[in-house]
């Protein structure tokens, strides 16, 4: 047949935010050599495919011995079509009250198939028609821009600020989108070591912001998928413990499980009123619409992370001690070798932040970063970062780059910085001159 | 927060389509006791945890001695986020090429969670603007429709007639859109042992089909799961066999396999022009909206589908002989059944299909079938199976019933037949008085 025509397809398709993952993908495909700061990947080397084994196991004996299944209800539960919203929701209940002290229905959360679908739901249900937009701080992570295309509902930006969002800019953003005859539904943001800036709200700035979502009748989308990775002593409370049902918490296992499994999960408590008088909960329309988009998150799938859960008490931060710890080892490393390489940063122009956790560090240079010059990194210097115009998505270029260092060892993190330090100075001195 | 209202939702969450499987499951939940003949669930009694196990071992092995990836490697593939399309492409395209004697490039191969993302995904890219239209044979399985709604893409009816789909009324749909200044853009259809209708197009008819496809200008989307439940000496060839890139297939493994690993794929390999005179396959499009649904399908779901495909020589044929026997000895015990059961089927005005394969059975009664019947069928009489009228989408009652033979026992056939025949005599009768 003759072939189809790209204009003739989805609008999303054309858009410069999702062809940027490819074009990462790509450029990391034909420099492997290259030491890579770019993927938000967890740390691989305690995987162990062994663990997949034991979890499935531990998880079936949970069915047995736990919930009481017979031995046909458990291979049915594990092989057959089952319940939309998951079967692991009472051990994610248990989980966020474990790390959390957030009490919640199991009956509120949808088990999707990583946080990427519960944003899908999320927006889909809250985008009723062509009036309805998203506020979401900027720099933004890629994945909720995404999925706000795929169901055409335009993303407003938020000023982030120096402590993670700007209340005032906020208000007015919402304000002006009311003015132009739109419809703000909710704002979506990452409140502890944001993707990519780093940025976390402290604990005054959560209930303000909660304030201001009361004042402007928002919702809350909270996305938290790097929270446990700093130190776990002086963690301000999730904006869902502060703030209930203002709150829907979108939830990934990526980082604190494996990405493998592609679990995630939306905590949806809000009543929604369906005439004569009756309110269910928002999760149950979430499921109406997953059952059309994947009708259930893989079982297998959920029983490994389930069985994850069971052998750690159902806390993640005791999951994920070791992970903790590196994550923690790596920033140091990074810091400190930006630091010990670039001792005349201030003087080049360059500077840039100190996330207390988290995956990512913001360098911000005295030259545009763009994909060009992205290129000419991986091919020159050999070392591989994210552009941070990425994640305003409108595709100019911007002084900022964003490194990642969750994934690489003491080894490549060294080599990456001095062919970084390298990259950069040559810049900064041909920008200076 | 005060309650959301559903007005204020998606307009899809107050859709009957979306509404009908859960009050299928609700009823179902309600009356435990009841035989049911209404879910179209693959045969569980050889369901087996250790399968799951081996399956598993199996394809980690594939990956180390057959794609010579490293311990680490391995484990990535397993664990780490990876490729959008999926890691099990070429095991499906050789499945395709067993089975089917279909060659595909395995590059045009997205392998998505279930058929249903498959759906998802062609409809998303289709449906352009508002223009844009799908056609679907009539009946019609609600995940379409329910995709379909997700995207807010009109499904216009095309008539199945006695042969599994009517041509002419085939082309007077597609050129009564265009009149009303709509675009249609592709037909959905199920041409093996449709569900619910059972039909399946002879050889003749799939050519014609293709012909007048070519002529109008659509796109075929050929669901296929229940085709090899069947005689595999006489099938037909699929859609994909004979139309090449007119077809676009849309996979499952739910039947074949097993739905808790909830693998289904698209093979998309028709060109799309992206301007600058390159063609790209629609799969890599596709692949850039499945970024923002799920990211990636669970590679451990892809893993034990792999491992079930290496363990029979990558044919679901031969690994499903003992689920064909099952198929055909149930249906033929409940077509067998129902003559027994009511020999004055005729004088009471009902009859029923004889399927040569697949799950379901089309039964039509003198009386008009709603949600009303079912609750009563199940309260009264104890059985269950499902309105057809959920498979028109409207909501009108009609004079038809689906049973699924798939799921049950012989003991649990035969006590169920009992109780439908009651329950249609019952009915018959006062319809006829």
């Amino acid at each position: 047949m003759d072939p189809l025509r790209l204009t003739d397809l989805h609008g999303s398709l054309a858009d410069p935010v999702l062809a940027a993952m490819e074009f990462l993908n790509e450029v990391a495909h034909r420099y492997p050599e290259a030491v890579s700061f770019a993927p938000g990947r967890p740390y691989e080397e305690f995987f162990d495919v062994e663990d997949l084994h034991r979890y499935l196991r531990t998880f079936h004996r949970h069915l047995v011995e736990d919930q009481g299944m017979d031995a046909a209800g458990a291979r049915r539960t594990l092989f057959q079509y089952g319940r939309t919203k998951g079967i692991i929701h009472d051990l994610i209940a248990r989980n966020l009250a474990e790390d959390e002290a957030v009490h919640v229905d199991p009956e509120s959360i949808v088990v999707t198939v990583g946080a990427q679908e519960a944003m899908l739901l999320v927006l889909r249900a809250l985008r009723a028609d062509p009036h309805d937009v998203l506020l979401a701080v900027s720099p933004v992570y890629v994945g909720i821009t995404g999925a706000a295309r795929l169901v055409e509902m335009p993303v407003l930006p938020v000023r982030d600020g120096p402590a993670g969002v700007d209340l005032d800019d906020l208000t007015a953003a919402a304000r002006r989108a009311r003015a132009a005859g739109l419809r703000p539904r909710a704002l979506y943001v990452v409140p502890d070591f944001a993707n990519p800036s780093g940025a976390t709200l402290d604990r005054r700035l959560r209930s303000e912001l909660l304030r201001v979502a009361a004042d402007e009748d928002l919702l809350i989308l909270e996305d938290n998928p790097y929270r446990l990775f700093g130190s776990t002593d002086d963690r301000p409370p999730t904006l869902k413990a502060l703030g209930g049902d203002r709150v829907v918490s979108l939830g990934s296992y990526a980082k604190t499980g494996f990405p493998g499994a592609r679990i995630g999960y939306a905590v949806a408590d809000q009543p929604v009123d369906v005439g004569d008088g009756r309110t269910i909960p928002l999760a149950d329309q979430l499921s109406r619409l997953k059952s059309m988009i994947t009708v259930n998150t893989p079982p297998i799938a959920q029983a490994v992370i389930g069985g994850l859960l069971l052998e750690h008490g159902h806390s993640l931060v005791k999951a994920n001690t070791r992970e903790i710890e590196v994550y923690r080892r790596n920033r140091e490393q990074v810091l400190d070798g930006l630091a010990a390489r670039l001792p005349d940063a201030h003087r080049l122009g360059v500077r840039w932040n100190s996330p207390a956790g988290g995956f990512f560090i913001v360098v911000t240079v005295p030259f545009p970063v763009d994909d060009a010059l992205l290129e000419r990194s991986a091919r020159e210097h050999r070392v591989l970062w994210t552009p941070m115009h990425h994640f305003y998505g409108d595709g100019t270029a911007m002084p900022h780059l964003r490194l990642s260092v969750s994934l690489l060892t003491p080894d490549e993190i060294d080599l990456g910085l001095d062919r970084l330090a390298e990259f950069i100075t040559d810049h900064a001195r041909q920008a200076g001159t």
